[in-house]
Order: C-alpha cells, then structure tokens, then sequence
C-alpha cells in the first residue's frame, strides 16, 4: 500500500473538525457513528465553541488536540476547509477526510476552493479523499467516519468503493437486508486527489475483503485504472457497475472505426484486459459479491438441478443453458444411489426432480448424492415452499452439507413469505440464495468465470521488435495531411510496412501502353480494376480483371475492359485503370483503431465492407493487444468464427489476422498522433498464406476522437 | 366464453370427490380450502368411508349429492378417476377438475387412463381440467380448489394461469410478498381436454382482473393460441413467460430458413401477432404485472426522473434509454416551480436532483410539479434511505399525488431494512415500486408498449386476390421433386410467379451460337454469367458482363469470358454461361418461409448471402404476414433498415419487398406441403422499380422441419 494512504485504512487516531453537541447536526451524527464503530484508537473532537461530547472534550482549535492522531476528517463550511487544512498540516496529520460538501458540485466558487484545497495539499505534502464524500467505513479495523443513521453494515467480506455517496446508504441497508456483511465502504466524493485507482490495491489486500465491488461514474486515469484493477483481481474477485453510460452527440469521425468506437467499447475493453467483471444493475453487482464472497469455485461449468418441481427444474434448465453452464451428466452410481432416495416417479434425470412430497431429509440425502458425483461441478437446489414441510426445515437439512462442500451450491428459494425463515437461515450459514432461477444461474456463471480467470496472471505482450519505430517518426515529420487529416496513400503504405503490416501495391495508369509498363513494375501476374469514382461495383460492371500475364495480355485488356465498362455505364467518367499484383482470393476482414480519450489507443477486429457499421460485427481490445485478446477478439465475432472457415468458405490463415491485429496494436500504442487508423479490407488467405491490406486509411493529429 | 366452461368459473355448487377427515391429507386441505374462500354455493363432499366434515355430512357416492352442483373436484387415486367421471356424467355433472397425480407424468400406464378418461369426457359431454393439477382459485368469486397451505392469495387484479402446479405455491406467495393480490389462478395440469388457449378469454374477461399472466412449458395448437391471446390482449395486457427455451439437436434442414427458424422464433412471432409481452423471468413477469394492474398508461415516452441523489439518477437515465424511453425536457414553467421548491444547488433539468435534504414535502411538491408538465408523460421516483427524513414520510406525502394522477408514477426504493416501511405504505396503495432503478424503468416501458399496442386491433391480412391458387396445385401434382425434396428450377419459378413473386429468367449456353440465340429469346440487353460448379465467385473472375446488346456482342463475349475465367481458373471445368435479362444493381435481401410444428407457415426476411446464418440478421413472422407485421420484420433487421438508404447504398424499393413478403407469406400459408421455400437473394432495385428473386429453391413434403 502507498504509505500515504495508511492513514485512512489504519489510523492511529482520528480527529473530527467540525464536531457537534447538537444531534441533528451531521457533525454529531459522524461523532456517534465513530464512537459506535469501536474504534480502537483515540478519538479526539474538534470545534471553536469548545465544550465536551461523549463525556470527551472538544478542541477548540486543531492545534490543541493531543496526539497520536494521523487521520482528520473535517466537517466545516466549504470557506472554512483550506484553513483547516493549513491547520491539519500544521498538526502533522497528513490524510484529511473532506466530508463537507458545497465544492464543484455546486459551481464555479466551489471548484476555485477545490484548487486551492489541492495547492495546499500539494504544498504541505497531504493526502486528501473527498470532498463531498461520506468517508470510510471498515468493520473489522473497526472505523466509521460516516454520518449515515445507524445501524451500519454487518462485518463482512465485501468491500464498496465508490463513486455516489448517495448511494452508499442504500447499499448499506441492502447488505444487512440481504444478509451479507461489508468489510470496507469507500465514498471517494470529488476525489480532488485519491481517486477509484488509488484505493483498489489497499482495499483488496485487505485481509477481511473477499469480493470487491465498484461503483464508477468514469476514471480518472484509464490506463492506470486498468493497471490497478488488474493487480486487484489477481487478489480478489472485482466486480464493476459503470453509470453513466448513454450519451448523447458524438463527435465527427472519419472512420468506421471511429464510429464504433465509443465510451463504452473502450470501458469493456479495459475491464476484459483487467480481468474486471462488469454488472449491469446494481442489483447483479450484490448478487454476485454474494456468490463470490460465500461459495468455494466450481472446478468446470457442469451444472445440477435439485427440485421439487418440473416446472422451475425447466426454468432453471433453461437460465443455465442462457448462462453458458452446461445441466451435468449424472453418473450411473448417483442415479441409482438417488432411485434408493427417492420415490419411484421422481424424476432422475438432470434437473433431478424428487416430487413435491421432498421431505428436509431426501433434499439433503440427494444433494449429498449430487455433489459427490465427479460430473457435477456446482448445484442449484429449488425449493419453492413445499406443500408438505416447511421451507426452513429443508433448509436446516442442507445447510451442513452445503457449508461443507469442496463444489458450489447456490439456492433458488421461491416465494416470499413462506420463504422467510428459510432465507435468514440460509443468509446466516452464508449459503447464497435467489428468489428466482435465474438469478441464482446468473451468480453459478459468475463463479465460473472466476474460476476461469483466475490465476490467469497478466497478459503478457509480445511486441514486436522488428518494427521501425524511427521510421515511421520520419514519415510522419516528412507528410503533410490532408485538411481532414488523411495521410496520403505512400506514407499509410510505409507507415504499415515499417510495422510488418503488408500492404498490396497499387499503380494507376490511364493508357495501354502505361498500364503495360506500370504491370512489368509490378512484376507477375496482375489484376486490373477499372478507376472510377461513378462505379461503386466495379466488379458488377466488368471492371475487375484478373491474373493478367503479358504486357501485351494487360494493354490489350485496358481497351476492352474501358469498352466493357462503358457499355455497362454509359454515364460514368472512366479514369484508367488500377493495377495491382495478383493476389489469391480470400476472406476480408476490417482493422482499425483510434485514439481512446480515457483509455488510449483501442483496436476493432471485426466484419468489414460497406455494412461494418450497421451490422456491428466488430470487438475491441485495448492496445498493445495480447495473445490471449487477440483470441477473444477472434471468438466473439463472427468475422473472427469464420476465419477457422464455415460452410463453403475454407479456412485462412487466423495467425496471420492475429499479428495483424497485434502489429496494428503496437503502432497504433507508440504513436497516439495517428488518432484513425483503418485497413479495410484486410484480404486473408488460405492457412500460412498470410493476408494483405488491401487499402488503409490513417488520419493524425486533429481531435481525439470519441463519442 | 364457452358455456361448457362456466361451471369452472361461476360453479352453482362444488362437489369433492375424495373429501378427507385426516388433516395431514389433501383431500381434507381441498374442503378445508374450498370453505375459507368463503365461496357461497353449496359445498358438498363424497367419500365411500361416508361421515361428517366441517359440520356437513359426506355423501359415500357420487349419485347421493343433493343439488345444485355443477363442478366436481376429483381428489380420488389415478386408477378410481374413470369410475367418478362416469359417476359424475351420471349425476349429471358436466364440469370436472381432476387434481389427483398418477396420469402420464409417472408413465405408460397414466398415460392408458388419461386416454381412457378422455373417451369418457367425449362420449359424456364433459369437460375436464386436469389431471395432475392445483385447480381453480378465485378471490372475488370467491372459490378455492386447491389443496395448498393457507393463506391463500390477497384478492387482486393480476391473473395467473400456468401450465406448472408446483409454481402456484411460490406465486401465491410472491403475491402476498409484493402486495399484489391475484384475481384467477388456473392451474391447468396435464391438460387432456381444457388447455391454455381455452381459458385466456374467460379469464381476460373476468371483470377483476386487469392483467393476465401465464407460465407456458408449450402450447397446444399454436395457431388457436394465436387467436385466443389475440382475443385476450385486446381486452387486458397479457405477458406469458415462455419456459423450455434452449433445446439440443435440430432436424436436418435443407435451407438458411430452416437453420434460422426454430421454436423459439415461432414463440416470438406468434406472441408478437397476439400483442403478448414476453418476459424473460418470472421476476420480470410479476414486475411488470404490478405496473399493468395498478398504474394509468402514459401517453408518450418521455420521463421525468426525481431524485435525492444524483448517482442513482445517472443510473435511472442510462435504464431509461437502454429501455427506449427518453428524458423529458422540462418545461421552463416547471424549471421555474421546481427552482423555487429546491434549493439553490438543486438540479432542475432531468433528472431532477433534489440533494440529500430533500423533505417528503419537497418530493410531493416536485412530484407534483413534474406531472403537470405537458412534456412529462411518466415520472421515476427514486428514494434512497433519506439522510433527514424517513422513507415512509416520504411515501405518505407522494401517495395521494400517485393515486390522483392520470399519469404512471413508479418508484425505485432503494435499500432493504430502511425502506421497509414505506415499501408496505406503497404497496397497500398501489404504488409500483421497485429496489432497482433498472426494474423501474422496465416496468415504465412495458406500460409505454402497451399504450402504444392497446387498441390497435387486430392485424389486418389483406390477402392478393390475384395469385393462381389452383395454377399452383397443378404445377405441384404434375412435378416430380428430387430425392431431398426439391423441385426442378421452372416449377419453382411458375409457383412463384402464379403468387406474383418475379423471378429472374436464366437460359444456359455452352456455344456462342446457342448465346446468341438464348438473348434473342430473353429479348433486349442481357447479362452474361460463367456457369460452372468450380467458380465461387463469378464476378471476382471476370465471369460476369452486364449490358450486352447484340447477338454478336453476345457471341463474342462469350468467347472472351471464357478465355478470362480460364486464364483466371486455369483448372476449373467452365461449362459454358448462363444468361439473364439485364438488371439494375439494388439491395438484396433473403426470403424464406418453413412451416413450424407448432405454429405453421411462418416468413423469414433479413440479410441473404453466404453470411445469413453466421450474422442471424433476420426476422420472423407468422404467415400471412399483416402490413404492420412487414413493417416489423424491416425495422428490426439491418436488411431492412438499409433499404431506406444507408451511407453510399441508395433507397430502394420497400414497398416491393414488403409485397415480396407478403406474397410470399400467403403461398407458405397456402399450401402448407411446401416445407422450405427461399428467395436467396431477392435484388431489391430503387423506389418504385420493384425488386426480382435472382434465385428461388422451393422443397416439398417430407418431414416439417423444425429445430
């Protein structure tokens, strides 16, 4: 941890500027809550009218206080806080908890007192969290410099770092409603200096922590939040809920990549590369702490379904399928071993359904029987309430086992009042519960995927040492752009071959004779494509030649391909021809990538052409792109499925698109200038053919581009 | 409703067979059950041992009951039910729910008695719900047949009818929990005679109930469905759940349509005909049941969003848009009232923060303020754990606003413990709240869906009077398909065209000569195509020429194109050209059609070519497809939305495609021997210019393919 945040984490006294003798004051309201935490340490009140709270004294001014206090946590009017930072720098105290509001958030004076806060923190060396903040909350330390109403969380083993202090109240009474305990709670305000980033690391290396989870409205620093996320999830599951996420307006792109490429592609890309699973609603974000913080993982995805009833078994079958778990293949010995327990019309199969005449006894014997079978992997039990037993009864039978379990068992409890007892006895023995299916299958997807990445390690990145990364400094300082922007053709040619990224020639002549002399250029074979700005199809008009051999084959083909096409379109102004070296046929595929302006450089992988954009075939990975992203880019789209080949298109060469992907990657990551970059199509061959640009755009400087 | 089903609902008296006096039976929790409802007709009960129960004498047979009574409940074992039916036929009873177990669901031998019991029921005039069932409950009527724990559910306004027994305990209980009272719950069991289409319409036309909702594990005949939801959804908001989605193993399929169309596009296109709101769980279910029965249709789209926090009102915004509502733009007038409502730091645009402090006054006032505007048409609520002030108070001071307004208000409630309070006050007055932003939101956009569907008829099937049905016969009984089942190429373009679909003619050559002459036969210019099964892509082989006019300028492309493809393809076997009318360049599209199981012809439309089945760029409906159904299919497809025009690609003719696919709908509609039908791809040319099947294959009888 920064030395400079254990202050907050693990104060040696705390000290409360702004402290009240009047219960309706939020300062008094912080003086209980940090009197009712237990917290070991002194605790010492500060205020100008002086007098005694809590039978202590209070200071009348930050000097007189005694010592040892390493932690301050000020409560006064926003005019009055640089003065008392001033004053905590005095006193030696070096973390400062601004809990007052009334700064940005309520305009421009608010923000100039913002800057002087920061000034003086970066003047005497302080370290600030806040303003406009509800402060920190450990239950194990034990600490509560908040000023909610009490009772505050339950000690636990889930952390809460967040953005809105708003909603850290309701968080609060969810997790003693929904029966999971808090380690800490993070309220980081305006974070004019600790920000989401800095706390990631000292609150997953907390000891009591097992799940961390996130509520962000954006991130400071992009790059280093994925840094930080990153080494947090090595330690301890992190789930993230990002708001904030529908914009109107973009800017003006020029590219199809920039067009896809908004907010939150790039939020995604950060969380996949930092191993961050991101939820949607609030409500997936505890229901899956739950999951992660209480159950062991499951060692695969291979689910079984214990009812008491078809019809959820179906609606349980069917969320786990949606989920990408698989219903587990029972053994021959759990079949029999459940046709001993259970009554000669029960079903044995997967979903197991016992019959709504289950007692407390046969779910438990059953379960047993389930997750002793090396098929299953993890168990969702049902259990509505039972026409014959009780709810809690069933509960009490299996919450032994479950806690004993070396394999997952999540509980889809249905119902609400007959459930009730059930719910706080499985809440106690932390056995996660779900009022629906669904929910519950949702939470078993989680635990697998964590098991899956866990331990991944970070990606690692392969760079490419035979790029020339001088050279491409050259040609950039050599180019001038276009108004827009546009390199010209040579220099996006050379730019990409500088970085091992081919680029197939292309030669204009408006003659025979010229087109003759430009192909013995060439060198080979060539194709000829007709140049036309009036001819969106050329190869619909006859306006594509190939495999010419001869000079003479190839002027002969520039008369008859310009007969050809004018017949075709009589309208159209023909501008010559292009020629180009024969190349095989092939899949294309679209690259590209632009400039993130909170995460850097992005690269999209995806399905090209002129309808790149409606369909939205594409992915994006933060770059430089790993092996492993370079894969998940391939696999989650279906330009990427196809490239392994489908149907009567053969397989290509998905190595070469990968280096591609990576070669771009890096270019784009060692020159944020090239604010667009996009070769459209990339012609893919055969396998251990490679594949070529077929054309590629670059556009630098200018704005960076985002949505 | 079907006067054979009116003892169901309004039973002049109830008869059980199988009466009980041990109190751990349930034939005993049935009479229990049936004398709390409170029901006002005579209860009467039978069994052999005779006796007394609840002061009232058990008749030992059926032939004893005194009358009136017109339903009877069998609670007797499996193999007894033949006898009572017979008994009841006798007594003149023609209404009976079998809620004993032991039919099909435990084997063979269930399965002989249910066919055993149908024959009596056909033979006797009666009708039968059941077996293996919960039975009928009513709140308002009242009358209770079921044999479930007490309590029963609160009185209501939310339907339920379910094709699983074991989800109406958790239901019932669900109800009580959220404070939704149930009006019918209908249990429908194995469902030998009386099945879910045949009670949609006497329970959407129950005067109580205002919604009705269904848990449906299939359904019986789909097209009948169609026409009972249809019915239903004109009268009340229907939303079925739909379970058994994910299946493994699909039939062999010969076309993209058949991959493409499986169950659960029927389920989505027929629900989609009937105006049915599916939802995905059955939490969404009861979320959006509470918001239909107790909540006024907005007019529009437009919500306004009141909070105390602004993080939970980011997250209300971002929900709002992901459901496709708007955020209303506040009306100066209501900026002004509210500025003088809410603090200086307040914010006044929308979402509306009102800053922690808020009062339960301020929430009325604001709330108030917000739903006279004219541009507000909803309003969100959001309420965390108030700071100053209770939850509850602030539930007290909005509920009278909530129950005067002509205008849908939920509320997120955010929290647990804290909130309990003014979770109950919300619910006791029908005040539709939510722990979850996102929930809310939902649950505003299904009461926007329904304001936009209600009343807007039935789908108007206007049918082409100019297609040849009889043509088309002739031409199915005078062809001869091949092994597969496909017919020959001129039967496939006669059957299209007699349904007014063109189709492209295409006259093959193998000599210059015989080119010549096939374009004199064609008649004006004329594409030419190389024909040969070696060349995947004609056109990128120079084996397409557009435009030929003459005889001879056939003759001699002919050569050339030859020579071209050979130098291009130097092994592949050319087996001459193929020649066409010459076309315009458009769109193109796929049309297919197949006939499901279930719910028979159903069309499909979207994005063609090679990729249909990788990108699933398509839609589906039941055929004959409506005008409003085809506006449907385009909007909801990239195919379609391009046809407008889209970039560089130019608009095109969507009134041809929309009479393609109609035409096409009614042929599959007609003549349901045609399995598979697709137009792959359908050149879709600019407004006004029509569009042309470029290729068609047509595959008959055999198996009805589904997944």
């Amino acid at each position: 941890m920064d030395e400079g945040l254990r202050p907050f984490f693990e104060p040696r006294g705390v000290m409360l500027v702004g402290a009240s003798q009047h219960p309706e004051k939020l300062g008094y309201g912080l003086a209980r809550n940090l009197l009712l935490s237990d917290y070991q340490g002194e605790i010492r009140y500060v205020n100008p009218k002086g007098g005694r709270l809590f039978e202590q004294p209070i200071y009348p001014r930050i000097a007189d206080v005694p010592g040892p206090v390493d932690l301050a946590v000020l409560l006064v009017p926003a005019e009055a806080v640089p003065g008392a930072l001033e004053e905590c720098a005095d006193a030696g105290i070096r973390a400062v908890i601004i809990a007052s509001g009334g700064f940005s958030e309520v305009g421009a004076a608010g923000r100039a007192l913002e800057v002087q806060c920061c000034d003086i923190a970066r003047q005497r060396g302080l370290r600030l969290v806040g303003p406009n903040c509800i402060g920190i909350l450990d239950t194990h330390l034990p600490l509560d410099t908040t000023f909610l109403p009490p009772p505050g969380p339950p000690p636990g083993s889930v952390a809460f770092i967040s953005h809105s202090g708003a909603i850290c109240a309701a968080v609060i009474d969810w997790a003693r409603g929904q029966g999971f305990g808090l380690s800490r709670l993070v309220s980081l305000g305006n974070q004019i200096d600790v920000n989401e980033s800095d706390v990631l690391l000292p609150v997953a290396e907390d000891r009591y922590t097992r799940v961390v989870t996130l509520y962000l409205e954006g991130v400071s620093d992009g790059r280093r939040f994925v840094e930080q996320a990153s080494a947090a999830a090595q330690l301890k599951p992190v789930i993230a809920l990002k708001v904030g996420r529908y914009e109107s307006g973009r800017k003006a792109v020029a590219s199809h990549t920039g067009a896809l490429a908004g907010q939150e592609e790039a939020f995604n890309a950060a969380f996949r590369r930092a191993g961050v699973i991101r939820a949607e609603t609030s409500e997936e974000m505890f229901d899956w702490a739950r999951a992660l913080a209480w159950s062991p993982l499951p060692a695969g995805r291979r689910v079984a379904v214990l009812t008491n009833a078809g019809g959820p078994g179906v609606t349980a079958a069917d969320a786990l399928e949606a989920q990408g778990l698989q219903l587990a293949e029972l053994s021959s010995e759990t079949r029999k071993a459940l046709g001993e327990l259970l009554p000669p019309a029960a079903s044995l199969g997967n979903p197991v359904d016992m019959l709504a005449s289950a007692s407390p006894q046969q779910y438990a014997d059953s379960l047993r029987a389930l997750l002793a079978d090396t098929e299953v992997d993890a168990v969702m039990v049902i259990l509505p309430p039972p026409p014959m037993h009780t709810a809690a009864g069933v509960a009490n039978a299996m919450i032994p086992i479950i806690q004993t379990a070396s394999k997952p068992v999540v509980v889809a409890l249905m119902g609400e009042r007959m459930i009730q007892e059930a719910m706080e006895r499985l809440r106690a023995a932390h056995v996660p519960e779900y009022r629906f299916p669904e929910r519950a299958a949702a939470a078993l997807a989680v635990l697998a995927d964590r098991a899956e990445n866990k331990g991944r390690g970070q990606p690692e990145f392969k760079l490419y040492e035979d790029v020339d990364q001088a050279r491409v400094g050259e040609i950039l300082s050599d180019t001038e752009a276009s108004v827009e922007g546009f390199l010209p053709e040579d220099s996006v040619r050379m730019i990409l071959e500088a970085y091992g990224l081919p680029v197939l020639p292309s030669v204009r002549a408006s003659s025979a004779a010229q087109a003759a002399a430009a192909a013995a250029v060439l060198g080979g074979a060539v194709a000829m494509k007709i140049y036309s700005a009036d001819i969106p199809h050329k190869s619909d008009s006859g306006g594509v030649s190939l495999n010419l051999g001869s000079g003479e084959e190839v002027a002969q083909e520039y008369e008859a391909m310009l007969a050809r096409v004018g017949r075709a379109h009589p309208e159209a102004r023909l501008d010559g021809v292009q020629l180009q070296p024969m190349i095989q046929a092939g899949q294309e595929v679209i690259l590209g990538a632009v400039q993130d302006a909170q995460f850097g450089a992005l690269v999209m992988f995806g399905s090209g052409g002129v309808e790149v954009e409606g369909l939205g075939d594409v992915a994006f990975a933060l770059a430089p792109v790993s092996e492993a992203e370079c894969d998940t880019l391939l696999e989650t789209t279906w330009a990427g499925r196809k490239l392994a080949g489908f149907r009567n298109l053969p397989a290509t060469d998905r190595v070469a698109v990968q280096e591609a992907i990576r070669r771009l990657g890096q270019l784009a990551a060692d020159f944020s200038q090239l604010t667009e970059i996009e070769i459209n199509p990339l012609r893919v061959f055969a396998a251990g053919k490679g594949a070529v640009a077929l054309d590629a755009r670059i556009r630098v400087n200018g704005e960076i581009y985002h949505k």
